[in-house]
């Protein structure tokens, strides 16, 4: 995927994001693939770091991820700075149908599927603050089950969400469906998603959430 | 915006969608900014037409809109819809930092935006199950402001948000904010919103949530 020199090869980017955001990982994941290095500046929910006056003006929806641009400009959304990064490449199609495909997937993943992974995981495995079996955690495990189930229906006989390649799509699926387990999911009844996550994790520039030591 | 043809003029595009909602409006209004005619195919949500077989084949997410496009293809997800029609035209600008800062938008509004809107839209005014004062509908409308009042900030001394020419970005936000007292909520506090929502309405080609009879 990396044979033609990527477009930003070269200019400098910056990324604010947090250690374990799953967020911010699908832009370390994307520079990663893309060859592209990434200065990370890691900030703490915990100890009010995106509350300050300083990091409003990185981003003022107080989010991270939020890339710094070679134009100088902070950009926010994480489905937006793949978007950035992944133009004029083959990690995002050309083509008018392929190119809104991938759109949908990463609308989907925003909408019907992030939040429902992310929240038990947070609550559970990171804050420990909810039990596995919590009545709240079970609804939003129900929510992601039925996600679940539409990814693996549609990676049924396909090795990629859009097109015949990986795109930023499959990018923004793989941080919140790979750590389905810390929020007390099991996925092991979903065995095309589980290929495509190992086809993922197999391509090369794959970066863990945590980097080893 | 429409002198240059679009690239879709001639082609056949089918709309799923419902009678009043917000997300398939953004079609619509996107359809007739755009000069492009576009066939309705109402479902009605209290019926169960999003349960069916049928519907499951336009849309296996069971949610409006998915357009059908000249490809034979259901597309589904707002945003999704919005980018394949605005592809190559003036409202989706072509520079890799300006799309990155539509998707930027979109992606607001889906996340941040529009379930604050829509809820208490759909309980208070649409099914009147909720009344504006339920604590449930003043904790949407919390957020919701929060929304509105980044959006005003954006918007000070700007026309559009992004650029200086109307975007889908902005299509993809007006639906809901423009309808946001039926949700109860009051944003005449909010002078950017309120003239970027009139200058909206004065593009050629609006298109209302219902046509006069």
């Amino acid at each position: 995927m990396n044979q033609i020199p990527h477009p930003l090869a070269g200019k400098p980017l910056e990324l604010a994001d947090t250690l374990r955001s799953g967020n911010a990982w699908k832009i370390r994941l994307a520079c990663g693939y893309m060859g592209l290095p990434v200065t990370r500046r890691t900030f703490d929910i915990v100890q009010g770091d995106l509350e300050t006056e300083a990091f409003a003006r990185i981003n003022p929806w107080r989010q991270v991820p939020a890339l710094l641009t070679p134009e100088g400009q902070w950009l926010a959304e994480s489905q937006a700075i793949l978007w950035y990064l992944g133009m004029g490449t083959p990690w995002l199609p050309a083509g008018r149908l392929e190119q809104a495909q991938v759109s949908s997937w990463l609308s989907f993943e925003q909408t019907q599927h992030m939040h429902a992974f992310a929240q038990p995981r947070l609550l559970i495995h990171l804050r420990r603050t909810a039990q596995v079996d919590d009545p709240a955690m079970r609804a939003w495990r129900e929510i992601g089950m039925k996600a679940a189930a539409l990814m693996d229906a549609h990676l049924a006989g396909r090795s990629y969400l859009v097109g015949t390649t990986p795109t930023i799509a499959d990018i923004a699926l793989y941080p919140y469906t790979s750590m389905a387990a810390e929020g007390g999911y099991d996925l092991s009844g979903f065995a095309h998603i589980n290929a495509w996550l190992a086809r993922m994790r197999a391509l090369p520039g794959f970066t863990p959430l945590i980097e080893a030591a």
